[in-house]
């Protein structure tokens, strides 16, 4: 396991001290386990409590055995005060919070703990500190992306006449796990749950799905209503294949998309026009240029090409082509026609337009790329025609 | 995919309708994809709406697609008024929510779009209703630790000598999935990742975890500092096996322990002493005892046999001896000495008084046994002794 170096940890904690100063907060509590390995380098329950001008102080909770001047054992919120005290510190009057991920219930906990200072949500401003990578950072992705080709120039020799898209992902999970998979796949959001991917055969493409991920698919318990359910893969339909790329703590993002024996036409030509998409971006996307913009470019594409019924699903269509990845699957800047976001350098962005068509299945192609000063890097290194099995 | 009974669909609702009732509550929303599925027998994103006496409305952001007389397509939660007034409803002024589970942001933004309701917490009644469970719940349960049993008895040919935990986990999670593993595995609270389960060998079962869980170990990423580390599976140190036993949408729960080779005498007795507890709960226990005292017999073996140092972990120590399982890994009942529940039929409790030894590594199991009306039923039916590999 790779520590993040300690000057990277305090630019980290610097960035969150700016956003403390700007909105004119008096502290910033971190319960996240994405934002706590982010800022602190290793998971705790408990409180990550940074100051604006000092160190922060870790509140832990569990496990025990941590030790370092600035931790402080808690078994609940309500011993804050004192301990604050303690450090010559008042409660914060205005505190910054992850509120779209903590849950309603220890937010308030909290408050009361802290005689009721003024909320305000961080997380936002914390994902966006996120998005944009370091070197160190991006060396992870780097690194994940090598695996995740390496994995998938397996899939031809997994392929077997018959066999259903449930049997083809366990073959695949396995290879993934034996290749250094981290198992956990983290995205943002409420009800946003994935198990490895996204495995997409023939016609269950078109189910649509009650997550916010790019396509849907019916999964084979209504428990997880996503992905791969049983589909046998039939001559004629297409296999797509968006597994997670987290053999690293940062991840990469690739899908790629396979013909079961001769597939028609329209399956080519729809799959050609997302690599046109993807390369027309690659070359022309650099910092500066409005994230919206990339959707513009890509919805002429695809309107040009009269593909619109398909774009991003049929029954229920994503209007997005792509967002940033990291720590988590889906990370700012969001490419959509209502994107705000400029792209910057260290951003690190996984393109994905997609078609689905329907009786033969979803077509196209997910790469992720580095936003570099001078322009796109592209890191997900992978055959990208239409695979024949 | 079994579809859950209408009538006890029915059932379960009218204990929700109860709880508005006991709580003087006008409405219950549901947003959780457990609950979701439990009261709803399919999972949205959107807004479950319980109604005292009429039937749910289904407010659906995501899937598309869905028809029925009591269901609203919305995009956010603003539109809530305007359609509960088409429905001839009023605005609720009390209302229950899942507030251990949604977010600040989300129940503050719902609480604002309806106008201001009181806001009761839902999640921990919802826990007690689902604690319960029905003979049609209970068969999912059977049937999962059967297949569990089938998976765990495949370990002996999976073991080599020289391989690492982790290896081991990966060849054992793929034969989980190949008997039909859903996957995922959910678990209740915040911050409580886990991923297919937890291997411990050797050392690394003295290894604290933040999380809630029975024992720690440290993972193979700091992103999930939980169990399998790559420890090599070593003569003179044992392997403990609780992996996920979720087959079925309902879960059982079950952990055996295996020892590489010969392991010093203390493990065999530690492991009786487990077995032992066990055996005496089995025997004794029945609805109307308090899960407390289940907890405090545990305890007198413990202490008889000089076993406090190692029960539950050596450095951090989990002091309990097991919990309910059914949708999620960790329900109600929880076995401590504070314990305030009683044992009811239709419990299914999973026991593991567990003991961590110092260089040799994790001992004992854990069951799952349904609370009938006459005693405790075993349902996860495989080898108990420490087994040799």
């Amino acid at each position: 396991m790779i520590s993040t170096p300690k000057e990277e940890l305090n630019d980290r904690l610097r960035k969150v001290q700016h956003i403390i100063a700007e909105l004119q907060a008096d502290a910033c509590i971190i319960t996240t386990s994405v934002n706590q390995f982010y800022l602190n380098d290793f998971i705790f329950d408990g409180y990550l409590y940074i100051l604006p001008e000092s160190d922060p102080l870790l509140f832990i909770k569990r496990p025990l055995g941590i030790e370092g001047q600035r931790v402080e054992y808690i078994r609940k919120p309500e011993q804050l005060p004192d301990i604050l005290g303690k450090h010559n510190l008042s409660l914060p009057r205005r505190l910054l919070l992850e509120t779209d991920a903590l849950s309603y219930t220890a937010a308030v906990r909290l408050q009361t703990a802290l005689n009721m200072p003024e909320m305000i949500n961080a997380s936002q401003k914390l994902r966006e500190i996120r998005s944009v990578k370091s070197d160190f950072e991006i060396q992870q992705i780097r690194e994940s992306a090598i695996i995740h080709a390496e994995v998938y120039s397996q899939i031809r020799s997994i392929y077997r006449p018959g066999m259903t898209d449930i049997e083809f992902q366990i073959e695949l999970e396995y290879r993934m796990r034996k290749a250094g998979s981290l198992g956990i796949f983290r995205s943002f959001g409420e009800n946003m749950d994935i198990y490895m991917g996204n495995i997409l055969a023939g016609n269950n493409a078109q189910t649509p799905s009650p997550y916010d991920y790019a396509l849907g698919g019916g999964g084979i318990t209504p428990l997880l209503p996503l992905g791969a359910n049983g589909t046998p893969l039939k001559e004629g339909t297409t296999l797509m294949v968006d597994m997670a790329g987290n053999y690293r703590p940062y991840m990469d993002d690739m899908t790629r998309t396979f013909a079961i024996g001769k597939v028609p036409e329209i399956a080519y030509q729809a799959h050609q026009v997302s690599i046109d998409i993807h390369n027309e971006i690659w070359e022309t996307a650099k910092p500066g240029i409005p994230c919206a913009e990339l959707y513009l470019w890509a919805e002429k594409r695809i309107k040009e090409n009269q593909l619109e019924p398909y774009f991003m699903g049929t029954v229920q269509q994503a209007k997005f082509i792509g967002h940033g990845v990291g720590l988590e699957i889906n990370e700012p800047p969001v490419l959509t026609r209502r994107s705000k976001e400029i792209l910057q350098p260290g951003m690190t962005i996984a393109l994905e337009p997609k078609f689905v068509l329907p009786h033969i299945g979803a077509v196209g192609i997910e790469n992720t790329y580095i936003v570099n000063e001078n322009g796109l890097e592209k890191i997900t290194l992978f055959e990208e025609a239409l695979i024949s099995l």
